[in-house]
């Protein structure tokens, strides 16, 4: 098999593997639709580890079955899927416990290209078919569906963490395109004001359409004063932090009312400590904020509730697609996107069809 | 003042009464925008006790502050308010532990026309007038305000109640008002298929307009039946009861999945008892069937969220609205609009101005 | 294989098998401890159906592993190990979404004795051993451990399903060995007041040493009638119904407080519907009284975590048994015992040491 | 009247205001019981601002209503009350969103001593009688009620905030009085194994005594390590910060798993940031840890609510008492002896009888 990965922190490059093996509850599949993700640049340039080593990057993908073990029992080659950037084996006990992201350990349940090949091949391995794919229904785009599998669960992930109620008033930092599923998952738990935090013109234009009632810039000053006077002092319900720095980080606690919650989505891969000043953390951490962090449920049912909500009409994840490339070798390119992020990129797509 | 309630049990009339006394935490307003419900015609015609003697009917209404008591922080004379069909005094313990709306006693919290004179009035007495009252917004229609009071609370509390998530497959039985609030509250809590019981053609059109992927007929056969199809003998993850009968009622159990939630809000004013087979009723009972009913939760904060996810344009509950009445004298005929319940009928209303 | 089980309806028998096929996420066990259970009795003599033919019975127990599979991580031949009674494959997608009792279809995870064979047997198979298991700690007693697989996890199960709060008010209605394991749970979740309904001398004696504060018995006059008077007209807080009849099941519903929670953990295997009469319903089941029923939560972490609880010192399951035998052949005497339920039975165990 | 309380940063002393007055919704007490909290040492000498002028100090009371406002229903001259910590009016909106103890801003619900004068006085006023006090039982000593009043509530509070369920592995970091009722909170939720850490001799006694199985000192080297040993590096369910130092703070993150929960109760008084280091807060905090962190739940059914607990025989805070003082004029020494913290306190109390 021929895949496109990181050889060594900052070095990117094609590489040929041996075919996967499909074990018996596994399932081979082809690209039909890939995407890079920021978390891809990451693994390239700024993390390290000796598993960044040799490995095929990539994890947003919607493929064609090419082959299936003899254990699964609702897939079959030929048929078309949405294979979740989070598909763990699911055998390990913890998953009786507490989230599936870390089935046997931190993040293991989030495997492609982090402890396992990613999607940037030719051949991606799926492991425990019946409990991770999707199908894709005949009337969804495979770049529709492609965004689902990172982008929506991992936006609409950050409104459940901040557990959204009707009515809440909710300020999402940043409005790249995992933000803006923020925005959209937000909305669809019933939020009424969100602040949507963000510059950049066409991630505006989105929020706005995704649900956003109120575009906060930080250049038209400090985010955190903006936010509390448009609440007339009291702050959100809800903070989402979906971008930015250590500095959004904590002023996400800031504008949170005491009782509220602070959910955060985005990854920090290049601070050492979270430095939170005690005027942003709610009298000393006893304002009854409530704070948690963590990505992408995955798994067949995630999917299939996301794909079942897509289909509903009530969001359009294919609104992020603002670049479209074609075929496995445009994939360097796709990835060079993530790392230029020019001013009119919100998410590429790469289409094999 | 002057009001129109239920003298007897059957017999409904014009009554005057003396002018409501304002406390010090109360407020006194006129009418604005009334609207007659179905239990004002239960109240009226199926109901007795002597709660229900002389008693001015109604619940719904915004209306414009008269008089204020002498404890009041936050509302003057002058102020247009939304007025929540459930207005608790906040004053019993109760409240710290569960619902408001049976602070002291089963429903005591719903007090308008059934512990205390309701809205069908020229003056209309609002106990806790700081903890109850919201503002109208400039912007928004009292007639759409009027609509939030009851169907949008009550209907998005059948969401509430069970507990949709991202992706839920809903049943919503029943698509008058309340159902119909039901169907939008939980497209708004990110359902993926809702499955709506109902014939009307105008409730039907509507029920789509708010969010029913599917409509279902009893006139095509059985309702239970239907549904198991539709979700390949699955049933739905949640089934909310929003009209119907005892049948509707145990049927909305036999649909809902092991695991699954159903949720009451429809008022069974002439059964004695719920006799529910054992085959809807989920192995004996033993099948993870979480089952809760309840009303219109209210006060302030309920009424300043609803008001937000309408300004946040999420949904319209105005949509409700099919015929329009004037002024206190139009009260008798829009209650004889929800006895005789013509075909086109959803909601009335009465506007004052 | 040698085990006992049910011929057909109402003839129980031993009977001879092939010895199971150990799959490669398989182990097998000996029986080191056995207990039967009214759920034995019920399969034996009051349900029928194709899969209550020519089946092995019994489902607690706690077993010495003689074979294990290629795949299985954890343990080895030679572990004592503690059996769920509920012990699912784990690879069906349902488990993503809800409990796992119900993994492929209502009650298909509480396999034994119902969708395979059972523990009263010389050779017990359980399938997806990681996963289901939990090693025995060297300082528990077998027949300590066997009260953990159903007794202690469905009576704390109850506890669970009535979200006991601090201080809440709590009824436990029938004190059989699963209602003083809700006794037990109830306290050991920090129930305040703990009305325990039975009249058993043993089990009374039990009930308040597992933290009943009040016993109420029907012999003194209406339960309904009891509590309410106990508890000044208001009800209790969540009220758990672990045994009785249909009177039993609908004054559990009376008792239970507006907004309070009813936990049904009693299997009522001779009815045909349920017929609950409107006053004990709330309001019409407009009074926000949840209600949700289910039994024996199941898999290695749920045995785990009670094996935790038992090891910490903070119940003992143990002190449920009144009755000892010893060996295979005592089966039919243990389940005789079950049907003739002796005054001073609470639980018998077989040993096999 | 008279009470003793801070003139200014750093500088106690008695001070003789006029008598409070009696609000138609308010009770007035004399003191039975009283105690002192380290909070008081904060108020009194490391915190400052104009709330803290001239303020007469404590918040833990048991009293004996002298005077009773008008409006008061359930309460009367003579009765004996438990006065909580936290007694807000309620009647804010705020409280009908979130937590009672910020119903009009941070911590405005916990107002005794912070935004009115507090419990070390010969009388003292209770606003929103009917809501905020508890009758004392006949059978309870007021010094095991004032026990309650604060670090029951609060400890308590803590093992809520962390989410025990049953078989949860906790740690609670510190085992002053707080921590300690932390220990019992947990074990009555049913927690597994509790790492309790510290090293005073009669705390860890007492520690043993309310559940904790495992004492972890750091004079045996990093409270981390030696917990990721204990737990096999697999970090604990829950950590209840009841003490210590920022490094404490950071370390409960560390040692919760993965989908786990930090609760804090502990008031740093004295930081200015909190500065986490990132191998502390699970991936970048993507690790799904929970965090929350508030004090004292009051309110009249709270208070009940813990009697009720405590009545059961479930647990006795009165253990947490080893100095007992008499009167009035004992309260500074009372106070001082929460400064010097001799190594044999836990908790003084004052009786008046």
């Amino acid at each position: 098999m021929k895949g496109f990965g990181v050889i060594s922190k900052g070095t990117v490059a094609w590489m040929e593997k041996p075919d996967p093996i499909c074990g018996p509850f596994d399932a081979i599949a082809r690209p039909v639709a890939l995407a890079p993700c920021t978390s891809d640049v990451h693994s390239a340039y700024e993390m390290e580890g000796p598993h960044l080593i040799n490995r095929i990057l990539g994890h947003e993908c919607v493929g064609e079955l090419i082959e299936v073990g003899s254990e699964v029992r609702d897939f079959k080659v030929g048929d078309r899927v949405v294979i979740p950037c989070t598909s763990p084996s699911w055998c390990y006990p913890a998953i009786q416990d507490s989230y599936h992201q870390h089935e046997s350990g931190l993040l293991t349940g989030i495997n492609f290209s982090n402890y396992e090949d990613g999607t940037f091949a030719d051949r991606i391995k799926i492991r425990s078919a019946d409990m991770n794919l999707a199908l894709l229904p005949k009337n969804m785009k495979p770049e529709t569906a492609v965004m689902i599998t990172d982008m929506m669960t991992t936006g609409f992930h950050g409104a459940e963490l901040a557990e959204i109620k009707f009515g809440d008033s909710v300020c999402v930092m940043g409005i790249g395109p995992v933000g803006l599923m923020a925005v959209a998952g937000s909305a669809l738990m019933g939020a009424g004001k969100i602040y949507a935090v963000g510059t950049r013109p066409d991630c505006v234009a989105l929020a706005k359409e995704y649900g956003a009632t109120d575009i906060i810039s930080y250049k038209e000053g400090s985010v955190y004063e903006q936010i509390m006077e448009a609440t007339n002092g009291n702050g959100v319900d809800a903070a989402i932090v979906a971008g930015g720095d250590l500095e959004t980080f904590y002023m996400a606690f800031g504008v949170c009312k005491p009782g509220g919650t602070v959910a955060n989505i985005n990854m920090f891969a290049e601070i050492t400590s979270f430095d939170i000043p005690i005027e942003y953390s709610g009298g000393g951490w006893l304002g009854h904020k409530t704070f948690r962090g963590g990505l992408c449920p995955g798994g067949r049912r995630r999917m299939e509730r996301l794909i079942a909500v897509v289909q509903a009409g009530r969001v359009d994840p294919g609104r992020l697609i603002t670049h479209r490339l074609h075929g496995l070798e445009s994939i360097p390119d796709a990835l060079q996107l993530m790392v230029n992020k020019p001013r009119d990129l919100i998410k590429p797509v790469i289409s094999f069809e």
